[in-house]
């Protein structure tokens, strides 16, 4: 028995930290709310006064959930709401932030309708808004508004989705007739899983390669009508239906193609380009590539929606599955007669609770994000960098979100057992909608690239038009140390030294409680990873392997940095945020909500830290011991940190789970 | 830039290992078919003549459905794939391997029809053959193998799942009238998610606590009538249905509550117990939990399906993402004039490639447990211990199948982007189908702890009756050595210590491919994590900490401890069937599969590794390199790998993923 009995004897058990914590859900509702509090109470209501339609998906035929979906958004249109982020002259509330907001209220409710309000308020009014003008505002906004004028936002083909600047679908300027023809070239450039194209848009915003006088000037956006007044589909104009899809079965998907389909010369959306009558092709931006960047930096609001809508998501199966593993009983354990309550388990704790931590720290991220949209897109700030930084900001946050969403739906079912296999507890949906959303508006990877491009080139505008290819060559051009002085890698380093300046001499003298040193770990592990990234890209491009293949080999490290630097984000936002509150009770929990999510996450990577120097295998086990002894703690206010979230009884659904022990007696 | 410039610089990428591989597909089929290639090429015949099936679950109506899958299992039923594991005298193939091979193999296809044939011949079929004699066999058994009766399995109750001890159902005998009478006591006690129940079945086998004059003998199975010839539901019980589920529609699951039902004595499945008229109650095994656990064995039939169908399930994902990771390309990275194929990026290799290899190793543990349950169930093997260990192996690979299941698929539906959220293209099916698979025919949790019993009691059969709390106190009741020698840990530490004897002296001289040191770090851990779980129970109870409480803390240990166990066997029968084949290619091949599933295995552990000396940083980053390396070198052959798991075309639909490239030049 030499080798068991000479393993060190672990520590005691550690004890909950701190005193007894007590949570006042209406004021935790408060504070996650943020500034937006009255938008999401609005939305609540409507959501609540909608709720039937969560059934509908289940007892209505496609088609007619379709239609019941788009009532629903009309009504909502009418409302109000749908139109709070477009400007007050066409009838909008001229507030970008509540818009993202109230998006993100309307995610605890049916995601068909949440989706549907994205493709035509979103996607397809966002287009003519921001790639618009003047013109096409007054003639399109007042109605798309009102869900008067409903539209589709094509952009993805079959053959291309990450890849944009490939698409296949081709404009091009006729002079003679002062009309633009689009044409879909091959079967891989009909555009794809277009929302609201197989039934309902009467025009499409259509993306397509600007071709004028035999010269191409790259991606541009066009406003085609697809049917007429009578819905019937134009000539020239192919449209089929994309089918039974995984969810958002009220979202009707199709596939579009155009033969040689004209449109007026002022059809093209023109904000960043235009088409003079003579056929002269002018833009502001003289750079192509950069032009396409800035132009699909319109889909920062899409992707912005998408993460807050999978952070709902998330926060409906927590709330489900906590409520119901706080009622729910099963063995005999602490007593011989009576059964434990689920939550009571360490193991039940232990798979809710990081994530219910992780689903705050995630939600006040999104808080940031949203505020900084909002001043973007209204005009608050306005200089080119923190544009990009919100470019950045979203496809990261977008990225982890969803995937926390997937992972936290499938967790809080597996959690409720062979009774959250059935449709009436809202998993089937939950699970079902959001599972598109890791891959749509940017495939999550593809977006963490993008992220990593971002740091790699310090958002300069001058390596905006670089793919991944030529992010490669682009690094592989400087040495090293440019390359890191360039990046935004040595702002990090300067506040890791000057938080923890032992962090260079092995075990750190700063208790695992300390949220400066869960920040210090964090910075620390992107700088690393960065550095690290940039190292591999150049010795591999100066080895002389091909930077195709060196991209390739390097990937995973790429992916990893760029989670890293949002990891970071998030976790500086929910640190932040809770510094933020006067001291006292609700501090004090969200302090502990806090630990459990940095804990929970170095945790996660601590073979990471292990490999790097920044933990002894002591203070890793510490560490798994104090996500124990977090999880305890919090046990008894597990049901308040889910009902803070606010999320409408009517929309939870699950009538025998969260009554469980009043109408059962088991 | 100190602490970057500080960190060692990273060794080069390391080079494919070996000469190129190549793969002859035929017989790499016959390696994974095993014994039963005949049979299962026979299921895979009957597979692609009722493939519509997979579409008509989409387009017929959940009743039209149900009806559907109903006809299909007793086509194959009269095929008499069915009925392979019976005796011959009714009808039966008298071969249980086979049939737990032929059910495998249905996993490729609709996985309603698969569960409905579980739950009529495994479940159902099962327990009559099992727990009941003679007289039930003439009575049911050439019916229902012939699809003739159907008939459900009714053991789970609102109130309790995973306690099935704790059932609330009673049948009462009733002296006078020499009949059973069952009641369902309580709302929670209603017999629940009954698969078969809403529709179809005519008698269920009803999971009851016996009652004879008095006193209670606890839960024993009765064969109760409870629809009649016409389908009418008898009187004095009552049905409802489950209602819409996530997945697995064409499947009546419902609810079943009696009040006062009579059904004579001879209803009872008596091979366990019986009782007399005049109302002795009596059974060759006294211990009452130990009778309870021996009938509970039964259910090693179903576990042992659920993972075979998880594997299956897993393996018609992995084709489709890999073939069209294999022809889809997007992004231009190695040449600038064709976009690169996605198989080819780092990133999408190290997504798939190892949970291909997974699926192999999952793959051949499951050979070794249904040729284990085969000697058991055909009396070849009938010492206690080995159905011990059956029942013990076969929980733990349910649950590391069912788990693989759901994640490969996810990861798969992802690596398709918007094409895998089309149903067409199976991802939907897959994912809503096997869901339940991780929580049904026992909770992957549960059978993890029942697994760790298991071990730390090493199986005896006075502990079988214990339970979490139970097994709390007898270890703690124990000096922790004596524990360790009585456990199965002592076993395994002597065949590291033979093979690896430096294990001790912190870093190894042995090659990182070596089997021999992969199965040496699996060993370690298990031993290592059971010894842990021995003491840190044993320090609880000593310290005067309520047991129940003490489990609740250790539970995350006593998982880990479990799925460790499993993971060294899963190992071990990849290894052991490697070596098994002649030298050559195709040895060659697989010896490159296993040694990426041991590595991807540690690397994703490797935290663990770290923390108890087994690995140091430097180690551990070689080892995630040469994950990197063996995906390089097995993606050329990414598509054999699949293709040899040999399911049919004609199940895999997805025709626009199968076909990239050809109809479409995208």
């Amino acid at each position: 028995m030499a080798t068991v009995d000479a393993v060190e004897t672990p520590a005691a058990e550690p004890d909950e930290d701190g005193p007894p914590v007590h949570v006042d859900v209406p004021e935790l509702t408060k504070v996650l709310d943020g500034p937006y509090a009255e938008v999401r109470a609005d939305v609540r209501k409507e959501l609540a006064r909608h709720a039937e339609v969560l059934e509908q998906a289940e007892t209505l035929s496609r088609d007619e959930f379709r239609e019941r979906v788009k009532d629903v958004i009309v009504e909502i249109a009418e409302s109000g709401q749908a139109g709070l982020g477009f400007p007050a002259e066409y009838g909008g509330g001229a507030d970008i932030g509540a818009s993202i907001a109230a998006f993100e209220t309307m995610g605890f409710g049916d995601l068909s309708v949440l989706v549907k309000m994205g493709v035509q308020f979103g996607l397809f009014g966002g287009a003519i808004l921001h790639l618009g003008t003047k013109r096409h505002h007054d003639r399109y906004l007042a109605d798309l508004i009102k869900g008067k004028l409903l539209g589709c936002f094509a952009m993805t083909e079959t053959g291309h989705g990450s890849n944009v600047q490939a698409l296949g679908t081709v404009a091009t300027y006729d002079q003679g007739s002062d009309e633009f023809v689009i044409d879909t070239t091959t079967a891989a450039a009909t555009k794809d899983y277009i929302g609201n194209a197989a039934r309902h848009a009467r025009v499409a915003v259509v993306f397509a390669q600007l071709d004028v006088g035999g010269e191409r000037h790259g991606v541009h956006a066009l406003v085609v009508p697809i049917r007429d007044e009578q819905g019937e589909v134009l000539p020239g104009v192919e449209i089929s239906d994309d089918g039974l899809k995984m969810g958002l079965n009220g979202v009707d998907n199709g596939r579009i193609s155009f033969q040689g389909v004209r449109v007026p010369r002022d059809a093209l959306l023109d904000r960043f380009a235009t088409v003079s009558e003579d056929g002269t092709y002018s833009s502001e931006i003289e750079n192509p590539s950069r032009r396409f960047f800035t132009m699909l930096g319109t889909l920062v609001q899409g992707r912005t929606c998408v993460g807050a809508a999978g952070i709902s998501a998330a926060k409906v199966a927590l709330t489900i599955a906590v409520e119901y593993g706080d009622r729910r009983r099963q063995f005999e354990a602490t007593s011989d007669d009576e059964e434990e309550r689920l939550l009571d388990y360490g193991q039940h704790q232990r798979r809710l609770l990081p994530l219910v931590a992780r689903t705050y720290a995630l939600s006040f991220a999104q808080e940031v994000l949203t505020s900084r949209l909002h001043d973007v897109f209204s005009g608050i700030t306005t200089d080119e960098v923190s544009r990009r930084h919100l470019e950045s900001r979203a496809a990261g946050t977008k990225a982890l979100a969803t995937w926390h969403a997937t992972r936290t739906i499938q967790e809080c079912r597996e959690a409720c057992g062979g009774a959250g296999y059935l449709a009436v507890n809202r998993f089937t949906a939950l699970k079902a909608d959001t599972d598109v959303f890791t891959t749509f508006e940017g495939d999550n990877t593809v977006l963490l690239q993008l992220v990593a491009k971002g740091l790699l080139t310090d958002y300069a505008s001058d390596f905006s038009d670089l793919d991944q290819l030529g992010m490669v060559r682009f690094v592989a051009g400087l040495a090293v140390d440019t390359v890191l002085e360039k990046t935004a890698v040595h702002k990090l380093l300067e506040r890791v030294k000057d938080v923890l300046p032992g962090i260079e001499g092995g075990e750190q003298d700063t208790g695992v409680l300390d949220p400066e040193y869960h920040l210090a770990m964090f910075r620390f592990r992107e700088e690393h990873q960065l550095g690290g990234v940039a190292r591999r890209l150049k010795r591999g491009v100066d080895s002389g392997m091909n930077p195709g293949e060196v991209f390739s080999r390097v990937q995973d490290h790429v992916i990893a940095a760029a989670r890293s630097h949002v990891e970071r984000l998030v976790l500086e936002a929910f640190v932040e945020r809770v510094q933020e509150l006067p001291e006292g009770e609700l501090r004090d929990v969200l302090n502990a909500v806090c630990d459990l999510h940095a804990l929970s996450s170095i945790e996660a990577d601590r073979a990471w830290f292990m490999e790097h120097g920044r933990l002894s295998s002591q203070r890793s086990k510490a560490i798994s011991r104090e996500v124990g002894a977090l999880c305890r703690r919090l046990r008894p206010v597990a049901v308040d940190l889910v009902a803070a979230f606010g999320v409408p009884r009517q929309v939870l659904r699950s009538p025998d789970l969260l009554s469980w022990g009043e109408n059962t007696d088991g």
